[in-house]
């Protein structure tokens, strides 16, 4: 597994990476979702590079990247375990240099559900990927469902662009007890790691209620809304349903949706949805 | 010489051309200035693919879009005659899709200038530009030096989003009487055609200055303006003395400066430049 640092070592490696070349884009700290986006890649390709980049531009200046969890060295092991070809790792300053100054932004989607809450987010990460895929040039990339509007985004920009590169976006990945695996779980306290359930035992009665026939959204989001409420340390910031492929918020009856979901948990904020539907 | 329409003819012609490959957009009607781009990519590459599409986003409402030159027949006879080897011509509608919403800016650069005159110019270009190269996937692209800005915005979009794909400017191709060629030149009725001479007797004029020691940014200013007024079918819009590298205007003694401008010829916005010094 060779590990890089520059755009430059990058260059001198890819000619020597079979094709097709899958890519997976990780901000590290890697987890089993991390690592299902990596199989998936290593089944659907002679080769498969991740890259490592907590990408300061889609962070807030109020957000947690000063304290987002990193260890490489237990990353670089995962990835090692895995089969993954080549891991680069950028720094900030290799990535963002001095006098950078263009930005790239699919402008509908990226201000409505997260974007309402985080205006500069997508931006940020339609940026960086941008960027990532630029420098990589990869047949495939690889994300992961738990940033269900990520998914949509970078699938957005990747057909305005043109980018010859086909997305493949993969199932969330969750602990036993229905929490979304993410990184950010890492903050939370026991008892809030407790708490955090409620955002997927809403999410699956939700489920239960649509297996069984309700389609009115108004009732599908309350189901959600009141499991999170009965959840002492949690607090609701938003709960969506919502066509899957344009975001837009759905009214009356729905046919499929994604139900998704913001809640501060302490001073941590998750995220999780559903898929309901075809 | 293969000619194209679609996205995913492209993508089938690709495999096929030689490596490498140049690449020279345009927007059509060419003429020297254009081919003299295909000519140094035929140089520099084993093939040379081209694109002829009049994009509508570098375009203002109030601009001359509807009326810009066409004449593909002759655009495909020229580029047969400096062999290149695959011209691809979109339309809108494959380039800009139902639900297209993805822009690529260069923020500083793209504000001052010609984008202080022309505020949504630089996103429409750089925009339809990283889709072209991603399309096109080239290893080296071709542009002219007559749209200087255009030329130093494209260089600093390449870098920041880490294309791997070598930038060459390509000088000012003038016809005989010293007016830089452009597909607008056209538009000029005969007086209008001899007042167009206005920008480069400006411009040559500080290059003897320049030439003869003058260094001060406002008399090199001043003698492009002088020039300028004295023709009365000419408005200046503006002159610049700019560093070449980042088009901040140079106050005092200069090294090497960019001088460039913006007249209106009757309707006609036409625009022209020279580089003083090393």
């Amino acid at each position: 597994m060779k590990i890089i640092k520059t755009a430059d070592e990058l260059e001198k490696e890819l000619p020597g990476l079979k094709r097709p070349l899958g890519f997976v884009p990780t901000m590290g700290y890697l987890h089993d979702g991390h690592l299902s986006l990596v199989r998936k890649a290593r089944e659907d390709n002679q080769a498969v590079a991740v890259s490592i980049f907590a990408n300061p531009t889609q962070f807030a200046p109020d957000e947690d990247l000063e304290s987002y969890p990193r260890d490489i060295e237990r990353d670089l092991k995962l990835l090692r375990g895995e089969g993954a070809d080549l891991v680069w790792i950028p720094t900030v300053e290799i990535m963002y240099p001095e006098g950078f100054q263009t930005w790239v932004e699919v402008e509908g989607l990226s201000k409505i559900l997260e974007g309402s809450y985080r205006p500069t987010h997508f931006k940020g990460v339609t940026t960086v990927v941008a960027k990532l895929f630029n420098a990589v040039r990869p047949d495939k990339a690889y994300f992961g469902q738990k940033d269900a509007q990520q998914a949509v985004v970078i699938t957005q920009m990747a057909r305005d662009l043109n980018y010859q590169i086909e997305i493949t976006i993969c199932p969330i990945v969750r602990e036993p007890d229905g929490v979304a695996m993410s990184s950010r779980n890492t903050y939370l306290g026991e008892k809030e790691r407790a708490a955090a359930r409620c955002l997927s035992r809403g999410l699956f009665l939700a489920r239960e209620a649509y297996q069984k026939g309700e389609r009115l959204s108004e009732r599908l989001r309350k189901i959600v809304k009141d499991e999170v409420e009965r959840e002492e340390l949690a607090e609701l910031q938003y709960v969506s349903c919502a066509d899957p492929a344009t975001l837009l918020e759905l009214e009356d009856e729905v046919s499929s949706c994604l139900i998704s979901l913001a809640v501060f948990v302490g001073k941590t904020r998750l995220i999780d949805n559903i898929l309901l539907g075809e």
